[in-house]
């Protein structure tokens, strides 16, 4: 007999994707920092350790602290969520009982919260030039997500029209989640103070070298900041264990690090952009840490599989208006040397 | 205005025991270990650190295995939660939908985890000397959770009546909370085989030295723990971080170690108990790392208060049938005889 409640039954998890050994493959698969993060995690991460058997500090005062200051907030404008995901879960949960709105092509995760939660999703079609248009989200109710820069096009919304709509719909909720934002976009946290319907969410994953701590977070009028906490502390208090705290504090201490790998980032992209190009393909204006291309003479499903062949991994997703695009993350300058050799082979063969 | 959805208006969080400088304060209030983690961890949580650029393993097959192979069962009989409150959110969200019962004195996450998933809950008074008496669970319909042994009494319950409770309500789960199992209890993760309606949760915060990071788990039938990853891949599928994945292995490696901390909390606790009773304290029988004590000349609060005035932290439930106790965690052999002192201090002064 099944014990599982009846309300998901039918549920459709989220697929991530692969983790492969990074010292046997180029993994350009899920928008890692392909550069080992700051050097004071480690030291942090040693003095974490070695105090595991307290209890970590459920207000994180460690992290919010830099963190306002980064941002320009009060303290009690940042909410932090076990990954940007979970800082996600807790916007569907508080704040989505009147709907969600957002694009067809954009994070994954959106539908599958809106199936979970079981809040009713308005989908919105991209332009055809993947470009997004507020105004068609003006007549709904709810609350509206942006992926900004948008995933996987990486294509960047300007603020001013964000900030436009909030003041539009002042009732509705803006949800900007800026996972990308650190590598040339402009991040709305600027607006919060401005803006009560708006919160902006991030992450630690992408520019600064943590996926594997696990750090997120909302940024936003302390209204809604405290209706978040109020949930976290109803459903998991300690949410932000002790380690990942320390090494968030101690990467928020080494901002010309994470800066100079940022640009590294940001002129990698430039380049494999243009050497993509040359090769034949379209690729979309990205200002994420990724790339976002497809070929004429070749499908995103074959090339997905070539590459994989030569041990590099990018990520393809199987949808009507992006099958024919492979997603590819910014590694290094030698990964993105062996990228272009590769895709210069592959498509040597199917000319 | 506000954003939040109605149905939270009312919510009313958990409230965690008070975090304070254990390099001050003598903290016996949140059940902690008092030692450090294993010495393998340091090296651990290092290596993790400087990988943490990559994202976490979502399958955490390095905590699985030795946790499969500690509990003689298979890795698919496992799930991991960002700490045992994660795993437990999840068993509310998965498996509740007829309703819950548990005990009137437990942990008091059960009841607001009911309330925010607005899950039918029925309060189930233990017995005069705080013993459950699981026949009163019998007439009811939907999930069981009993903590084995319970918090704060430390009470424990024969597993044989648990293994007959499953069994003659096999359509029902009985869920037990092991959180305080390894202090000289026994466990029912032995049973999972034969009792495909039983599931077991453990966490690494208290025998294992871990608060910190944050591990909890579920052992139960393969059906359950894949409902339970169905709904982890749903909301937040990489929920445990490298750095706690990479300890938990480390301590999982070191099993004396941690047996020798579990042999000292164990030897401490009976002294400790002797202690209190012959200056009058009256003294649960504690299968937990921690005492559950009143006394007869002064209340809960004020010893609470002029322990706190010594710096000494205890646990205090402001409860009809608890408010006469104090909760007190057992510390190093220094840190009770610091709390026998003082007890004995105060109690002079009101006598």
């Amino acid at each position: 007999m099944s014990f599982l409640n009846r309300k998901y039954a039918d549920l459709v998890p989220y697929t991530p994707g692969e983790q492969v050994d990074d010292t046997e493959f180029i993994k350009l698969n899920t928008n890692e920092s392909p550069f080992e993060p700051a050097p004071a995690v480690k030291q942090a991460a040693v003095t974490a350790a070695v105090n595991l058997n307290r209890y970590c500090d459920t207000s994180c005062q460690s992290v919010i602290k830099p963190l306002a200051k980064h941002f320009q907030v009060k303290e009690n404008q940042i909410f932090l969520g076990n990954g940007s995901d979970e800082v996600l879960a807790y916007l569907f949960q508080a704040f989505t009982e009147d709907g969600v709105a957002f694009p067809d092509i954009t994070y994954g995760f959106y539908q599958i919260y809106a199936n979970y939660y079981q809040t009713p999703a308005t989908i919105i079609p991209l332009n055809e030039d993947f470009s997004i248009d507020l105004t068609a989200y003006d007549d709904l109710t709810g609350a509206v997500i942006i992926t900004n820069p948008n995933a996987p096009t990486g294509i960047f919304l300007a603020t001013d029209e964000l900030v436009a709509f909030a003041q539009r719909n002042p009732e509705r909720l803006l949800i900007v989640d800026e996972a990308y934002v650190d590598f040339g976009a402009e991040s709305m946290t600027q607006f919060v103070d401005q803006l009560p319907n708006l919160l902006v969410i991030g992450t630690f994953s992408k520019s600064r070298q943590m996926a594997g701590a696990r750090l997120g977070y909302a940024v936003g009028n302390s209204d809604l900041i405290a209706d978040l906490n109020k949930l976290k502390f109803s459903t998991n208090p300690y949410n932000i264990n002790s380690m990942t705290q320390a090494v968030a504090a101690a990467v928020l201490s080494e901002p010309a690090y994470v800066a100079e790998k940022i640009q590294t980032i940001i002129d990698n992209r430039t380049e494999t952009k243009a050497a993509l190009e040359k090769l034949g393909f379209e690729v979309t204006d990205s200002y994420g840490n990724f790339l976002f291309a497809k070929h004429p003479n070749i499908s995103g499903e074959v090339l997905l599989n070539q590459l994989k062949a030569r041990k590099i991994f990018v990520r393809w997703f199987n949808q009507p208006r992006t099958k024919d695009y492979l997603r590819i993350s910014i590694g290094t300058t030698e990964q993105m040397a062996a990228l272009i050799t590769a895709c210069k082979d592959i498509l040597k063969e199917v000319a």
